[in-house]
C-alpha cells in the first residue's frame, strides 16, 4: 500500500504522468496513485500551493503528496521532501510548500541529495519522472525521509510574495487566485480571517466588491439566490468564493485570478 | 476490494475529483476507484442518465457507481442509494436515475439520512467529497443499503422529462443526446425501438434526416462508406448514432444535443 | 497484480476510456491501469507510435501495453498481440508498432483470433471495449501470447510511412511529430543520430533552422537561455526538442506535427 498523489502543471495531452506512474509502480507496485490535478495553469507555483493546502488534508496520514510546478527545472533549485502533520510532501525549492509549512509545527525538511534513490540517468527536463516518481515511491515504502538528504531549517528555504486577505481601516482586502471548471472565483479571503474582521456582526451586512460589481451579504449555498445572481459564499474549501447561481462568474464578471476583491460593513 | 466509478460534471481542471478520491480511500483502503467520465456538459442531468445507464452494466457485479451531476447542491433535495440488479447507485435525487430504474425490477431504494458515514462537517456546496464519496466507500466495503437511510417508493422520487424515441404515423422520432469526442452525434433512437419500427424490412431501406440532411440506409461501420460521406449507424451503446466517416459529424452537420432526427421508408 | 497502460485518441470526454476498465477489472480485479494519454491527435498512428516507444520502457517487465488508435475499427484490419523485451502490447495492425519492433531481437508477434477471450458481442465500432480489454487483461493474468492466435512474421504486418532523421550531404534533416502541453516542438532526430553526425564536434557549434528561423547550438536545459529565446535541446525522450524559455514555441514559431527541421555546422 502507500497513497501518492500527484500535482502537476503538464496537463494530461502527453504521456508525461503517465510515464511517472510507470516509474512508481515499477519500485511499489501496491502504490495507489491519484491525480490531484493536471490542470494547474503553467508555471502557477500560487496555484499549486493553494490547491495543496486546501486539499492535502483530506487524504489518509502518511500519503505520499508530489508537487511538480518546476519553472527553473534543470537549474541548481534544490528539491524539498517534507514531513509535516503525518503527511510528506515532494516539491522544488520555490515556495510552493511555505504557505503549508508556515502552519506547521516542527515539520522535518530535508533537501534531496541521495541520488541512489532516483532513475540512474537524470535529464535536466523532466525531474517529475527521474527523482521525484522514484523518491515518492519509496517514501511510500515507509522509507526514512533523513535517508534522502540534509536537514533544511525553514529559514533557508525559498519564499515567494503571497497575497493573503490583509485588514485595512475598515476594509477587508483579498484577491482572486483561482477560477475552477463551473467558473467560480476562489479568494484568499479566509472563513477564518472574515470571523475576525467581523467579530460576531451579521455576514448578512457584509458588501464585498469585485471588478466594480457589488454583492450584499454572504449565502450558505449557490441555489439561495435567483438563477443568474450573483452571490459570494464560503465555498468548500473554507474560503470566500464569488459565484453566479446556475451560472459562471469568471465569464459573467470577466474576472480571474489577481481580480481584487474588497469587504466591507455596508452600513 | 470494491469497484466505485465516478461520474460528474466537474471537469478534472480542479481537485474535486482527486479529493473525492483520498475520503474514499481513507475509508476503503482496497477500493479501485475508476473515473467514468467528468467531463459531463455542466448540471446535464440527461447527458449523465444516459451514459451511466449504457456503461454500468460493463463493471462487474457489486461495483458501486456515484453519479454527482447536482445543480441543486446545497437545497433541500433527497440524496439517494440504490441497489439494482446487483450495482450500487448513489446521486442527488433530480431524475438522474430514473431512466435505470425504469428499467430494473425491484430496485431497492433508500434516501440518505445517516449522517454518522458521512464527514463530520458537511459543506453547503461539495456533497461529492463530504457526502457521496464516504458513502460510497462504506457501500464498497459491504455495508447494508438500509443502514443508510429510509427507503423510498419509485414514486416519490423526482422525475424529470426524459425524450425518448417515439412512433408517430410513418415516422420514428429521436434526437441528439450527446456529442462524442470525434463528433459522432448519439440519439435517443435505440436499436430495440428500430427493430419494432422496421418490422422486419431492412435497414438499407430507411431514410434518416437530421438538419436537413438526409442518409439513406443503416451501415455496420465508419469505415463501409467513402471517407466524408455521412453515415447512420447501431453505435456501440446499442442506439442511433451519426457519423462521418474519417470525420466530425458535429461540426459538418453544425448538430448537437436537442438536434432532432427522423426515421422513416423511403419506398 | 498486472500493469496495463492504456494509450488512445479517445479523448476523456465520453465513457469510452471507463467502461474499458470495467471490462479489465471483470476479468483481472487486481489489474493496476495507467493511462498512458487518451489525446493522442484523433487518428494519428504516428504520434501514438512515437509516444508508446519513448515510454514503454519506463514500466516494469510484464507490462501489458494497449494502444487503440484505430480509423479502421470494423474492417477486416488485424489485432496484433505482441511481446518483446518482456513487455506485451496490442494494437490494430496498422503499422503502430512496427518502429518498436524494428528495433526488437526475435520479437513473437499473433494476430488475435480467439474470440473466446473478447466479450461475447463484439461491436463493429468498439473494439477497445470488446476486444482490447478483455484481451489485455487475460495477458496481464498470465495468459500465453500463443493462446491468442496464429504467430505472424514482421514481413506480413502493415507498414507505414514513417519520417525519420535522415542524413543528406552536410545537413541532418528531421521533422516535428508532437507538440507538448507547454508547446515545446518534439522531433524525429534523435540524440544516438545526432551523435553520428556531429563526430565528435561541439553541439555548441550546430545550427538549427525551423520555419525560418535560426538557433545556435544546443543547451543542456530551458532555464540555461533568456526568457522568450528560442532554444534547441535533447528532450527527457532522447530527441532534439524546440522550446522557448519560458514560453511557448508552438505558438511562437507557429509550428506543429509536419514542420521541417534541418540541422548543420555553421563553421
Amino acid at each position: 500500500m502507500g497513497i501518492i498523489t500527484l500535482l502537476t502543471d503538464f496537463g494530461l495531452t502527453d504521456e508525461y504522468v503517465g510515464v511517472m506512474k510507470g516509474v512508481i509502480l515499477g519500485i511499489n507496485p501496491g502504490a495507489k496513485i491519484v491525480d490531484l490535478t493536471h490542470h494547474v495553469p503553467a508555471q502557477s507555483i500560487r496555484a499549486a500551493s493553494f490547491i495543496l493546502k486546501t486539499s492535502y488534508d483530506y487524504f489518509p496520514a502518511g500519503t505520499v503528496h508530489v508537487a511538480v510546478v518546476d519553472p527553473h527545472v534543470g537549474s541548481e533549485r534544490k528539491i524539498l521532501a517534507v514531513k509535516m502533520r503525518d503527511h510528506y510532501f515532494l516539491s522544488p525549492d520555490n515556495g510552493l510548500l511555505v504557505p503549508l509549512l508556515e502552519d506547521a509545527q516542527d515539520p522535518l525538511i530535508v533537501s534531496i541529495a541521495n541520488h541512489e534513490l532516483c532513475l540512474p540517468f537524470i535529464s535536466h527536463t523532466f525531474h517529475g519522472r527521474d527523482i521525484f516518481a522514484p523518491v515518492a515511491a519509496h517514501l511510500s515504502l515507509g522509507l526514512d525521509l533523513e535517508k534522502l538528504g540534509p536537514s533544511l531549517p525553514f529559514e533557508d528555504i525559498q519564499k515567494f510574495e503571497q497575497s493573503r486577505e490583509e485588514q485595512k481601516d475598515e476594509l477587508l482586502l483579498g484577491q482572486v487566485v483561482w477560477a475552477d471548471h463551473f467558473g467560480n472565483l476562489l479568494t484568499t479571503v479566509s472563513q477564518a480571517g472574515l470571523k475576525i474582521f467581523t467579530q460576531g456582526r451579521s455576514l448578512d451586512d457584509l458588501s464585498i466588491e469585485i471588478n466594480g460589481h457589488k454583492i450584499s451579504g454572504i449565502v450558505d449555498t449557490y441555489v439561495q439566490a435567483h438563477p443568474g445572481s450573483l452571490v459570494a459564499l464560503i465555498g468548500s474549501r473554507g474560503f470566500l468564493e464569488i459565484a453566479v447561481s446556475m451560472g459562471n462568474a469568471k465569464e459573467q464578471l470577466q474576472a480571474g485570478p489577481g481580480a481584487r476583491v474588497a469587504i466591507s460593513f455596508s452600513r
